[in-house]
């Protein structure tokens, strides 16, 4: 079946598939945006489609999701359930020519990623991914500011996204924390990394690591590092993009002082090429510019609806999360890899 | 020549060679230290001997290491010339019998000083070399933590070491500051890695890295990470210590709160081992112990007069300074390595 | 009519007269509290009691306060209307011999305050006012630590409470900020200063200070400083409790480290009284305890319940309220008092 | 005796009366000014000179101070004596025609102040005092800031000025700490304050407050508040500089963020003076300029150098001096005010 058309007049019609831990601000940012009028929300359990029966007395109610994917009043889905039954319900849903939201990782394979990309641009629907953190504000400042020249090249980026704690049971470090800095890295530069190389420690669990190091090189030139960590006493949110005309740094806890652009640098002076005596600092003012507050959900509701609408050109499409889980998928090998060093190394 | 005994009676006679960067805060200290008595001073710059003569008038003042050296009012040298000349220099002392501590690193080889090693041994020289923050306050009170069973077993290791810019023109980002890393990390677990990895920038030429990651893994099962830079626009000296007790955090750069200890980490729960759903989290106390002040290189001088009287055991011995230049020789390679898969990579 | 007693078996039941700003927060935690049944709400506005209508059906709404009260099946209120309304309710409550919570201020003067103070012990009801922070675990471990002896003697206390903005449109700085401040002295020092000054200034309108400093003397020596401030470019809430024995920083805006004990201080040494040459200072460790969390509106609700059960004493009585009451009565006084004189002295 | 003109030619020959705390400080920085030449150091201990011979062979010592302002080859004297001996000496190089510069505060009263002043003008001589902040690069930055018209009017000054320790025996923390904060303000505002308030606290001994809230209101309508402790656990040195346009805050132990100016601010909507409900707010970037490094002594020095040769007029001549003297002693007297106020409210 192929994707049927949406008049402006009309509302988009939402389906909403799981209940979850994410599953309330999801509604509520559906709920919040004009375009979308949501009409049901699957969910297995019983006790959690009650309490949405009390809150929620005009949604209708499904306990499979496929079944609300089927239904006649469903334009689109927003998938929220386990990353492993994503493909499923998303290719579901793309064949009945309905458009996707998934939850990211969009797919836990590169196949079934490019399988749904496929489907997705065959029947003309829009495939996008909760990439969550490319709807920050911040993440759009860095982007603007990159776009624009402002960092001039950018020759490093230092990312640390550590705390104590295994949020998610389902994915390793990697899968859970790297993810967002895969995304916002590949939405900046827009480019693929040409190698990586990974190190990893397992506290837990000798199987699962629980602190990985990740790089990865960029064919501009950039160089990416990511300390990735459920292990540290201290919770650090904190980009450093090293430009060769500005430097910023990005610490998203800081919710008064979270972009600061140093206007310092190092470069080789002219007339002395290669020679690292003459190399030339220079450390400048720092500005903190104002960062608008809001929730990054309303902007993802929003965007998959001026998608739809073809307002918009998506930041997020098929192609692009196939890209975040290829390289995630490379650095899981690297990482199985590293693993083998390690205990070879032991012995 | 064999080592002539040195009566607690007699002060032991030093000569400083080298008056270069670091000379006039090595002197200080020489001088400042009860058991030494410095006849003099090589320095090859006759401007910066004339400066000697006016401030120190009783110092006998040479151009040439080696005749410093030679003379016979001379017990020990201490080793303050271009880190190319250590090896010529501490061998002629040590073969005249002569203690020696040279400036870090000790040789610019792992065949050098190990040479140095078997020779001060040969002797009965001591052989030391400066590695400073062995003598730090926070250093020692870390590693007498560890040594306590504070810490627990150390889960790892996470080390950030940066700032704009290029203090040493001799060196890479490796010798210059992983040296420092690797020569605590030495001393606190005395272990030598199993394992490494290595991933570099080059921002300034193509040849030498001014940014490095570096990972070392150690056969007790604790995992380092060096986050090496001269390219940061704000300066850090921060490392993690992640005890599966406690966890510690020193900031060098936190006058007030040098070391903070966490009494926070992850179990598993004993019922249901391999489960990561039954993590278990403990978020306590924090302490911050008042570290003492003083001076580090009052120290070094204070241990390398101790270890020639025989009142203390050398915690920093030519074995010892040869095991982290041959870290250094072995991460040297991997980085090479490291730079031809880049290369290889964008082509 | 003299108070009802109520049965441990049957449950507290409870009006609350205003759904503004704040009455949404105190629904959710009565409608928490398990000794409470929410039967009533009050509310003028016809909007918002039609949104607690649709949320909340099966609580009876009143357009007027007085009606909810008087009502059959009501034991206590929950006074949530404008301060200047809460004399008038909370008399017809008590006169009814029903319980009384009040949002601070209790009344708006000392004379109001004593009346219902006096007219609570009559009948006697509970009479409390939310004076939230009391309630906080922050506070409740300075509290304890203080009782404990381990600050010593409170030599000063010296708070900071500024920020950007007007947030109380009724109220000038002194009532709206330092009613707080005000509030933890009283509770953890249960004195009642004998001496205070003032000194002020009015940025937006003539009339009313947006800066206020205000110092406190209490009998037992320790001297209170308020830095109170809608005119400040950052946000600070922050105390500093300077006892002999240790000193305490409570920064309530730092989640991570929200209180610090400093065994740090000075005192006279003993052989030289009055030599301020022989003062010994004493650095030491700083301890970190971990300060639970929890909403303390929860926690103001439970006590509310627990002292009208018996089970607790009041912490916050019409008495201790009056007394806050009547320290703001007294600082607005000093307050007019220095604006005229600072406009005189520009003349 | 008059002032006799000194040559641009010929070096302006100094005498330094007193080497104690701050003596070497000062001989350096003199020493290191090309207009001087450093003749003499008169010093009653007899052991600091003998350190002083063997370090300076080449200056003159003299043990009584007035011997070396009396000397012939002296032309300008620095005072760094204790604060009671400043009115003799400087009136004895005054008497002489020689120029004087003196360690803050000049005088201990307003009469001794005056006296000098009004004796510089008579013998043409320059009569300087140390308030040393005035020379840094902080300060200079804020003063032009405030010039320029990018703070707008000032509406207040807050700052915080507190440490443990009592590091001035010869002053309370008045003299001591307050000293800075008003030459700070006069010579950014260049007014005298026509109304003060203070409140103080006295913990180490009765007579003499550690502990002072001092309060300034200028004929321009700026009030000041300054918070000076030797009884807090932590060292803050901070000022807020509140403009109607723009707010900056010094913080000037933060060496990487000095200072900050924020785009922030309240002020009243045209439409509707008068009314706090509309009061707008404005929270903008922030910006972070690179404050130059450099220590203030050398820019002291220089400028007592430029004044004496014409070539600068003087930032702080006796009449200004004598204003910062004149605040402290009402300050004084309030204080005194102050502490019999606590006293007989305690009976």
């Amino acid at each position: 079946m192929d994707k049927k058309d949406i008049s402006p007049m009309d509302k988009i019609r939402i389906a909403l598939i799981g209940y979850g831990y994410w599953g309330p601000n999801l509604l509520r940012n559906a709920l919040g945006q004009p375009r979308f009028d949501v009409r049901c929300v699957a969910e297995r359990d019983a006790a959690r489609r009650d309490k949405l029966a009390a809150a929620y007395p005009d949604i209708a109610l499904e306990s499979d999701g496929l079944t609300a994917i089927a239904r006649d009043d469903v334009d689109a889905v927003i998938i929220a359930s386990p990353a492993d039954t994503h493909f499923m319900l998303a290719k579901a849903a793309l064949e009945q020519g309905k458009h996707v939201l998934a939850e990211k990782p969009m797919t836990t394979t590169v196949a079934d990623g490019e399988a749904l990309a496929e489907l997705a641009e065959a029947r003309g629907c829009v495939l996008m991914t909760d990439h969550t953190f490319l709807f920050t504000p911040s993440v759009r400042m860095i982007k603007s500011l990159y776009d624009d020249g402002k960092l001039g090249r950018l020759s490093y980026v230092d990312s640390t996204r550590i705390n104590l704690g295994l949020f998610n049971m389902e994915a390793n470090v990697l899968w859970d924390l790297a993810v967002h800095d895969l995304a916002i890295l590949d939405f900046i530069l827009n480019e693929e990394p040409v190698h990586m190389t990974v190190s990893s420690h397992a506290h837990l669990t000798e199987e699962s690591p629980d602190l990985v190091h990740l790089t990865t090189y960029y064919p501009s030139g950039t160089m990416a590092h990511f300390n990735l960590s459920w292990l540290s006493p201290v919770k650090l949110r904190r980009m450093v993009f090293g430009g060769d005309e500005q430097m910023l740094i990005w610490d998203d806890l800081n919710n008064d002082e979270k972009i600061k652009i140093y206007n310092s640098g190092i470069k080789l002076r002219e007339e002395s090429q290669r020679h690292v005596a003459t190399a030339e600092y220079r450390i400048g003012d720092i500005s903190v510019p104002r960062v608008p507050t809001g929730e990054a959900l309303a902007g993802v509701a929003a965007h998959f609806a001026a998608v739809i609408d073809g307002r918009e050109e998506s930041i997020m499409d098929g192609r692009r999360a196939v890209r975040i889980i290829r390289i995630l998928e490379r650095a899981q090998a690297l990482l199985d890899e590293n693993r083998r060093q390690i205990a070879a190394a032991k012995q």
